[in-house]
């Protein structure tokens, strides 16, 4: 099969993406879920996020968090973080990996973290200085947010998207991630900035796609990206978080949904299904509503009923 | 764009493959619903079901239906059909085309209507000369359900769907669809199928696909079938139906959230994707419960908000 890369790799962003959409939950419980996705093989996971507190209540108690999960070899747990403070305090708490976060749309960014597009990446050449000269050099990953559109300009240039993509790199991050904030991505829009970013001489092999499914398009979005050899996709176990744009409506792609679509198409996440299927039950126990994954409700299509 | 085709064709199957696995509904609000669906440039509509009335109550009615709609020029309004005794009805009723089912799983055929594949076949046989006698011959468009997974026998090889496509063609069958029924399909799945037509000489752009949203991969699929050059696609407004397997699952591909990424990605269908919502938005007061549409939740990506 070469139709598809052969491995993928799935980071799951439900502790902090998920959770920080959520109402607040108890520390135990986010370490619970932490540990417990570890434990289904996924290599990455977003673990928590340096914030203010009163700024982001569901977010709060990060260093706790981390001094209290279990790390696991070959885990990477990663943090986001808004400011220098949030990756000096991230450092400190011995994260594996940061991120950090721009829109690409100006009013986004200034709608979500009140400055300039010019002055967050002024702020994320301080935090890549930072995270570097830690003892040992810890990678930043710039994440670039409606990256496939924007709820309050629509449409945004995908050229734009691939320069603000350079500029990360130029100021130090060591991989770039894309969001679709709010669900805009079809088939159509991934392969106008896979191409865009093609032109502009990023190398596809590396990149991140994140996807919501607020729209329902979260894993034809990812096969277009497999199609273009993309081997890194984001997702939140149970499709925790939501979407702050659409109340009732979908956030996140699921975990679980895209886990078991690649492994029915031949491609290796290191996941185990049954196991991940567990956690996304542990994640509907924790918020204590119902969540948008598909195979939570109708199990994996090699369960069979009794003719 | 050449990646895709230009232009697909939508069946909405609302009506009848929806409103069959959902509690009973007045058939004014049957005729109600298919009369609105017409009127947003759907080029077919599954309207009705020819089955016994205490076999499928939700479907009782049939000729009252067929009777009361407004026959919009253009339309086909296609009535499913279980036996010879049904196409008759069906005829009488005026339909514009029949449609009939088998399963490609034998074990899902005998649990489905009480017979072998091969009966199936053989009363399909019937069906299709009562149709070509007609006034005006009718089409008959032959269904192969389980045609990507049986519930009970779990996988399903393509070859034998593939042959099952030439019995049906062979018998009469003007064309041939190829059912979900319980979403276990994915794109390698989709791919897998389509080669298998392609080794058996059946023409793709002929062949109609159907696919359910039960595991989360209905767009994924489509986008596979496009990329195969398959234009003709099954959805149910709302997402009606559900699935009769797994409670609370998702059943068939939602028909907005179909055309809304279809238009996304410059594919012309020829409906109006606002007057379509409201037809979702109807169906749900229809059945008076949440539906699992996610264009109905958030709305189109060019819904922008105000900054």
């Amino acid at each position: 099969m070469t139709r598809w890369p052969e491995r993928v790799d799935v980071r799951d962003v439900g502790p902090r993406d998920g959770l920080q959409n959520e109402a607040p939950v108890p520390i135990a419980a986010r370490v619970g879920l932490i540990d417990a996705l570890a434990r289904t093989g996924l290599a990455r996971i977003e673990a928590v996020s340096f914030v203010r507190a009163d700024a982001i209540p569901a977010m709060a108690g990060a260093a706790e968090v981390m001094a209290a999960i279990e790390r696991l070899p070959g885990v990477q747990y990663s943090a986001l973080v808004p400011n220098p403070r949030g990756a000096q305090l991230a450092l400190e708490a011995d994260v594996d990996a940061i991120e950090v976060v721009v829109s690409a749309s100006e009013t986004h960014n200034r709608k979500n973290v009140r400055r300039s597009v010019a002055d967050s990446i002024g702020g994320i050449a301080e935090i890549t200085t930072l995270a570097r000269s830690a003892d040992d050099a810890v990678p930043v990953e710039g994440i670039i947010s409606t990256a496939f559109g924007c709820p309050y300009e629509g449409d945004v240039a995908p050229e734009r998207v691939a320069q603000l993509a350079g500029h990360l790199i130029d100021v130090g991050c060591t991989s770039v991630s894309f969001g679709d904030t709010t669900g805009m991505a079809t088939p159509r829009r991934v392969h106008d900035l896979l191409d865009a970013l093609e032109a502009a001489r990023v190398d596809i092999t590396t990149i991140g796609l994140h996807f919501h499914d607020t729209r329902g398009t979260a894993l034809a979005n990812v096969l277009t990206g497999l199609e273009r050899r993309v081997v890194r996709f984001d997702a939140s176990i149970g499709g925790l978080g939501g979407c702050p744009y659409a109340p009732g409506a979908s956030g996140n792609a699921v975990t679980e949904d895209l886990v078991h679509m690649l492994h029915d198409m031949g491609i290796d996440t290191g996941v185990d299904l049954d196991a991940l299927i567990d956690c996304a039950r542990l994640a509907q126990k924790i918020v204590g509503r119902e969540l948008p994954s598909a195979i939570l409700r109708a199990g994996a299509r090699t369960r069979t009923h009794p003719s």
